[in-house]
């Protein structure tokens, strides 16, 4: 067994504040990262660009040195929450589990990014209120149902306007837009927004609030 | 809005690997961390000293500048697994969902330590297949039932002894001890061996097998 000298010096000395401390903290994580953890909620329609706009923000801020992790409503379906259907309650409990998981990567320093259609207010609320003041930090994708269609990548809103897919958001299901959440993004005027554009948006608020530093 | 000159350029230059790459992979965080992400998964009776192991392990990980995240059997409860009880089946659940969030912890590069009794062979062995081989790193606190119970620090054996406890491991269910873990940590002899002594075992491990280095 090897044990470094620093580590039984500590043992030795008891007056030492690090070893008696009894564990790591969030805190002593967010100095090691110089980041401070919180979660990027990415809300919006199934079409709306929720995914790319995550992949870009991971993208642009590990450019700057910044440990990101990407949560994803299909990805986790496929471990954590594969016990679960598509039904309301179970859609409601999918949201909740990747609320808390997400809390748990903000506690442990990372900018978390959860990136899912989370359609009812009342469900992003109750994700918000597990999070300490300003560390859920709720995005909107602010693209027009039409838009949404007209791009379709999944083939999904094809499906849902044959009634193959039952309880589908934006065409038998409601979309309730965010009323008061942090960042909107949105397509303005004709120009094209690109992704990289949306997310240095969502950088330089983080930076502006202090989450790209301990 | 910001838009930097390096994505900028990004978005005129088509051919530019970094903006076309789909997304921050494992890889990245890891050099990113200058580490590997894996689970080291605690495994023992109440009172064996899990908890303090894990916890000794974090300082020690972190003095060297290593991220780590404990999750802890009965943190989780608070929040992830609020809706599970402590029957057989929910106890089953707990355990499979801390191992999937341990492996998003795994994949975000983190070093994630996971402190729960998780009795029985059949379970864990379902954790480890969740993980790339040798990234599940199975730690035994090899402790006998007496000094467990002697200790008892949360005063559960007591309870569990006068039958207001039913199905507690060691008392009226049965622990089933790893055949082929990685990494054994028990008293040797009459020498107290303290939790951070214990910390360096799996820490001089880790070393040795390349998981402190990107």
């Amino acid at each position: 067994m090897i044990a470094p000298p620093f580590l039984m010096s500590t043992m030795e000395n008891p007056t030492n504040i690090v070893w008696h401390k009894s564990s790591v903290e969030k805190l002593d994580r967010q100095r090691l990262l110089q980041q401070k953890g919180c979660v990027i909620w990415i809300t919006g329609l199934s079409g709306s660009g929720k995914s790319t706009v995550a992949c870009a923000l991971s993208q642009g801020l590990h450019m700057r040195g910044k440990l990101t992790y990407i949560l994803d409503g299909d990805n986790v379906r496929h471990g954590l929450n594969r016990d679960l259907s598509f039904k309301a309650e179970d859609r409601a409990e999918n949201i909740r589990r990747i609320a808390e998981v997400a809390k748990l990567f903000a506690d442990a320093g990372i900018i978390c990014i959860a990136s899912l259609i989370s359609p009812y207010r009342k469900d992003r609320d109750v994700c918000r209120a597990l999070f300490p003041e300003g560390d859920f930090i709720e995005v909107f994708m602010d693209v027009p149902l039409h838009v949404c269609e007209n791009r379709d990548p999944k083939g999904l809103y094809k499906l849902a306007r044959a009634g193959k897919i039952k309880g589908f958001t934006g065409v038998d299901d409601p979309y309730e837009p965010p009323l008061n959440c942090e960042i909107v993004l949105q397509q303005k005027g004709r120009d094209c927004v690109l992704p990289c554009e949306m997310a240095e948006t969502v950088i330089s608020y983080l930076e502006e609030k202090g989450y790209l530093q301990a």
